[in-house]
């Protein structure tokens, strides 16, 4: 079942590989169907190189039960399922843990909106969470990992749609998107826009933007006043 | 037409990726007829891996029409005019969102004359626009982008044939040569000194250097005194 | 004689190479047999891209002495056997200089837990030797280099298994794992949270993680609670 | 003539690209001949990608001449002069921009010996010059340049063959050995060395390493007492 969707998802895995997000085995992309019933996921701790189609695993959302496939699937899982179940525009779910992000999560700091490259995808400071407590973490530790990303994007009142992605506090960068693909796409310019602002806060701590760039640019290429990109 | 100028354009595009410059659809590079009548530009938001000669955009340089191909121009169209219009010895243009220059730009900071491998192609501090306003930004803001780098220079006293690039307040760097290969090469030059500074500041945040072995530097490779390179 | 062996010696030896961590000849691994009798490892300053098999040396694990091979074993020989000799566990070593390992080892500071990267192979923060004396540098250095070492885990109370790499003051790592190929693994891994602590540090002096996150993750990978991975 | 230095001048120069060292035409080699009567260096401004074995420029050591090839030699011809005539026991010169080296050169500091990496090739601190005056700028500069570099060493005492190399103040590194194939070694050792001291300076600012330690990894690799490496 759902090979068109297994074979994108084994895709946008590789993909992370070929951006220089992940070595070994420290990623995950997940996508969902249409009907939003079954996820199809990484399986766990396996190479990237050695990776088929047939190892993906299929979950499915309502139970978190694994309905095809021999894997056991990502650890994230319940991460990923969390998301789904919590925001139904999103199609594709990135997990990494590329280096500047991961810097800014250990930091415990949001990867502040400095310039246009972040603003052209992300409306806004991508947030960090806060600490999982003890409790938290002993029990259910990555449901309650999805349920910190949505508190916190709840708590800034913010769209994950307009800010698709976040830093978890001493652990690193999700990120999501209309379908795998995007997803993936975003982790790239998370990446990037981390280093950008790392080394913008090197040269000047107090380095800001102003609103109105900020909304210019995202406006630019997304919603009814894109002008960017070719006409579909 | 144009078939020649559009093939440069495509390659020297290419090269911005060879170059490490950009990643996915960031960046442009354009091109000027020798008449000084059409420019040939990237077309916008199109892969570097799919793109072929036809797909670059002719724009009336007067007008800011299109007049060939059936892409939207680079969203980055009106700067590259306003560039073209006021710098009668400009060839080429290119934008990038290069990761040094672009911190420099968050930073709102030039990229200062610190060492000979910046004097070898810029005569100068390489400037940091101001800040556009609300306004500038909500109307024409491309254009205004342009505009403002004129302003920049202007208010500086500088020469862009000496100078051959800046950086956009908040967004990122611009640079322009005699042809579209060289404002290319001046991407990358810009680029690689931006890395020399940013790491020259975190060891002395004072360092500078003396105007005589800048002077003595650019005139080795450039203008009538020039002894670096082969005869012509 | 352990031909096998020689053979896995040598490609994790490669396997540096590939992974970024070794230019020229800075680096080595070695392998210790299943009766714990006999080490092979890389020669001495042999370049990798002309080693071979052949190349690697054996060494009696009790006397040092070298008993195949024409070539002398890599200058570090004795610092391999010491780990040898105090950790029955070990099956692999491996030295490098790569560039963020050794940055910590210079500034003689521990590469702290700031994050799961860490927490997911090292429980607990990758100590930093004190520096040797005069008297342990001119006199069996290398031996010494062991030593210290075994005193650093002794000294911490430290379980070498749970934190399989050390960083050896002024010099750079060395870690170890259960054979030659997670040595290597370990050696990547501790090189990248090295980057990521050097780049959470200059974000954030202060960055800490809680003890529980920690062990959470360590115990997620390693020990009879583990779920990361596919049933063995 | 001087056939067989031409192919390995050439070759040098070609790996200081495949090390990472130099982009475009930023960088020289040079070797002398076992007479040390004529100098061959690569030319001035010739991309790498084309240049050939009857490209190389051959110069009289003592008139500074070239006595053969077509090609202008590289501008900094009469800077690998002065060191060639000062200097008996150097066979080669490389001058580089490579970025960490760049970065000392432009802050106005030496490369401080802070660890083994350093110690087993350059036995002290690499130093930084002072910068040239106005005059020394304005006429003979390449020359002034060499001259420059040899008042640093006396007026350390230094040995310039126990320490390869040296970075120009605001302009960059010079390194040699006794043939140009280590000359390229030594620019790639203080390339690296340049990133890891930059790194270590960030993480504490009081970083250094004992006299003692220096020395013994020296000597492990250099003079009667050295026991790195293969017997010869």
């Amino acid at each position: 079942m759902l090979n068109d969707l297994k074979k994108r998802v084994l895709e946008a895995n590789l993909e992370l590989v070929r951006q220089g997000l992940v070595i070994y085995t420290w990623g995950n992309v997940s996508g969902i169907d249409p009907n939003r019933e079954y996820m199809v996921i990484k399986p766990s701790g396996v190479d990237y190189g050695s990776m088929t189609v047939s190892d993906m695993a299929v979950v499915d959302v309502r139970s978190g039960k694994v309905v095809e496939g021999d894997r056991r699937p990502s650890s994230d899982t319940p991460t990923h399922l969390e998301l789904y179940r919590k925001y139904p525009n999103i199609g594709g779910v990135v997990h990494t843990h590329s280096v500047h992000a991961v810097a800014f999560a250990q930091a415990g700091l949001p990867i502040q909106a400095l310039g246009t490259t972040h603003a052209d995808y992300f409306c806004g400071d991508i947030p960090c969470t806060r600490a999982l407590t003890r409790e938290e973490t002993q029990t259910e530790y990555e449901a309650n990992t999805g349920k910190v990303i949505v508190e916190t994007f709840n708590g800034l009142n913010a769209d994950p749609m307009a800010i698709p992605g976040v830093v978890v506090k001493n652990h690193g960068p999700f990120s999501w998107g209309k379908d795998p693909e995007e997803a993936v796409y975003h982790a790239a310019v998370m990446e990037k826009v981390a280093e950008m602002n790392l080394k913008t806060l090197l040269l000047n701590p107090n380095a800001s933007m102003e609103t109105y760039l900020l909304e210019k640019h995202f406006k630019r290429k997304h919603g009814p006043e894109a002008y960017y990109g070719q006409k579909q």
